[in-house]
């Protein structure tokens, strides 16, 4: 029984129920049915989990006075896949490789473990459409939550698609978290210079084994677009919507999670997603694009240097995290500031140290849309004659990730300046006067929660 | 010549140039003209900055081959401002408090300082509609940047807002700078508990000598509502489009700044807006919330406990800086997490350490939108069972300055833990399903630059 101690503990043994049994809890009023599942090492002793019929997780207080009923044992059977349909080798060849997420796994009730489901001939039995559109060679490079992930597996990430795309294939997917998503998108769009066809992360924010899952579509879209798509960039494929209408080709370095659990959660921020996928067609969005042609020469640079942070301005904000950073050996510091580009003068002296010190600080957003303009307010002027470099529109995420990157290519300083500020995968948008549809905002709804 | 040195100087003095003088700027085949506006200590010997026509400062750089022409004296006078119409002695009595920002503020050319426009006649000249709504009485907190705004200062508005509310007035307003307005919105959120009238915080993303100035709209909306809403609550007045037709008002713990630019920047977040304001008509759009009562008695909790830090999580996050903040006496820290409120394991022990030494650590999402949810993934639930508390749908702006607030109202730690996980005033949402209207994000316009 991982994870259950004392009062917990004591109630399921009294009960006879083992992990993977459906149990009832009867708390008062309040009856709870679901598959126990383990717990882990930091849990404490008063809570019993299991997963609901809705797929979720939920923890079930204990007290002295609760009751639990063993309904059944395991009543889901263990992952069996039905045979996969048969592959066509006319098709286009993509590689997908798995880093684990909620897309690449299935809970094992048993066990409670995640376990990695990427085998191609997985992959077809679970969406068997999968067959008509791409031959798929699938590879598992790591499975973790993708907020366990680290610069260095970014650093994986581009070498293996690096390797598959040696190997000729028409484009690689890479089964990911959706949490993470957008800063290993951004990332392989720096080390992943030169491009001939196109990457295409893609993640699920519902489980494959909840009936709402979006996994299948996404799948589709993704093997899409990286085995016809017209360009040749690094992309993140998800839902346009609630609905299963349509998929959305985001550029790796615009995109961002704005939601915590809808479908729709990934949003294009300031520019215009790359296109659309309806059914088995892709429009394009957007006529800036870099061609796919699988003539080009891949160039990789995949190392990233990890003494960059991110500072996230607040009021109040202690100067001295700046300080901090700084005796640590951080190497670039990017500040999410307020508004234009903003942060308080009493933090204008550490700022100032840092600069002298060789550090490289750059200015975002935490406005999140928009773009960063120290030219209209003072506070603004002096952080730029101080040396603080504007990043436009970049995102905070995505500057942090370019800052990591830029600081592996060179030590001088300058080089690194010139680098942050040239627009070097679409990470930078110039002004544009172009309306395009705007995208809807979230609001309260079933689907929000 | 305040800020000017070198070889910019020199260029102004051959030029016969004074501060606030309208000059021409010739470089190569590029021609500048605007007026000359001052530089602070932090400048560089290398640029020139002048105000153009469309009101923006623009800084050029100097080379021995820049030529300067002075055109012509300064060319807009100081700020003198037109005979003010009548007060009305029957209308409602409305305070303004104004603490800085471009709302509450003009640029003097001459000396390049920004310098508050507060009096009661000021605004009445500026806006002279404001006559017909109410009769408004002025005074000046403050004078600074929003960004240079501390919890001592919201304090000292709350402060403020109570000695204005014990004279008898129908609503107050704070004429505040768009960047950090969300963030003291929230604070007075919790600092007045109890309120029998509207405090409304109204700022401006144009300032007011530009022909395009959001100002006065969101000025007569803030009136309006301070005068007549039927709620008493803390709220933020703002363009509700880029163009004139509608403001908003939104609950102060659910809206933040979304664009660095637009005058629509403001959104409620996870929460449906109070209100929309259309010509004098105010409209609600729902039925929650406090009912205007004169006869009901301020409560004022006004402190803040400075000791408490938003850290943002990104992939290869130090967990030393947790550790740094135990050191330093910080007493909460709310984390800023990626999806449903997740950080990498490695962030695990420092977590542990600060819980253990007493520290209060809340979670929120980074994703804005939704609503943390730990106790699907292991991640999650692990945190949970460490003592992490789910701030629930809050923004982590709005979590931050509860933090604060809490930290200040209690000692003890369960009852600092207990007033973070009650709702005070709408910063959590009860999950809900009733689909609203949804506004629209952002998309690349004339405007969004």
């Amino acid at each position: 029984m991982p994870g259950y101690r004392g009062l917990a503990l004591k109630a399921l043994l009294d009960a006879g129920a083992e992990i993977g049994d459906l149990i009832r809890i009867i708390k008062d009023d309040v009856i709870f049915e679901g598959i126990l599942i383990p717990r882990s090492e930091y849990s404490d002793d008063r809570h019993i989990v299991i997963k609901n019929r809705s797929g979720y997780n939920i923890g079930v207080e204990v007290t002295p006075s609760t009751r639990i009923e063993r309904i059944g044992a395991e009543m889901k059977p263990a992952f069996i896949p039905p045979p996969p349909p048969k592959q066509r080798p006319g098709l286009p060849r993509v590689s997908i490789l798995s880093t684990g997420g909620t897309i690449a796994s299935r809970v094992d009730y048993r066990t409670g473990a995640v376990r990695p489901v990427i085998s191609a001939s997985d992959l077809y039995s679970i969406v068997p459409e999968l067959a008509d559109i791409a031959v798929i060679d699938a590879e598992i490079l790591f499975s973790v939550f993708s907020e366990d992930l680290t610069p260095k597996h970014w650093s994986a990430m581009a070498e293996a698609v690096a390797r598959h795309i040696t190997r000729g294939v028409d484009g690689v997917i890479i089964a990911h978290g959706t949490d993470t998503m957008g800063y290993s998108a951004a990332a392989l769009s720096f080390a992943l210079q030169n491009l001939p066809v196109p990457v295409v992360l893609v993640g699920a924010q519902r489980s494959e084994d909840r009936p709402s899952s979006d996994a299948p579509l996404n799948l589709i879209g993704a093997v899409l677009a990286a085995s016809r798509a017209p360009f040749a960039e690094v992309t993140v494929a998800m839902h346009e919507t609630p609905s299963d209408d349509s998929i959305i080709l985001h550029r790796g370095t615009k995109v961002r999670k704005c939601h915590t659990s809808r479908r729709d959660a990934f949003k294009t921020v300031n520019a215009k997603p790359l296109a659309r996928v309806i059914g088995d067609r892709i429009i394009m969005l957007t006529n800036e694009y870099r061609p796919r042609d699988t003539g080009r020469r891949l160039v990789l640079r995949a190392n990233f240097d990890e003494r960059a942070t991110l500072i996230k301005f607040y009021p109040g904000m202690n100067p001295k995290i700046i300080d901090w950073y700084v005796s640590e050996g951080y190497r670039g510091i990017v500040l999410e500031g307020t508004g234009l580009g903003h942060v308080r003068r009493e933090c204008f002296p550490a700022i100032k140290r840092a600069i002298e010190s060789g550090v490289i600080v750059g200015m975002t957003s935490q406005c999140i849309w928009g773009r960063i303009n120290m030219n209209v307010y003072s506070n603004g002027r002096d952080l730029l004659a101080m040396g603080v470099i504007p990043l436009g529109d970049m995102l905070a995420e995505t500057a942090l990730v370019k800052m990591m990157w830029c600081l592996a290519q060179s030590t001088d300083p300058e080089e690194v300046k010139r680098l942050l500020l040239t627009n070097l995968a679409g990470e930078i948008s110039e002004r544009t006067v172009e309306p395009i549809e705007a995208p809807r905002i979230f609001s309260p709804s079933k689907e929000a929660d």
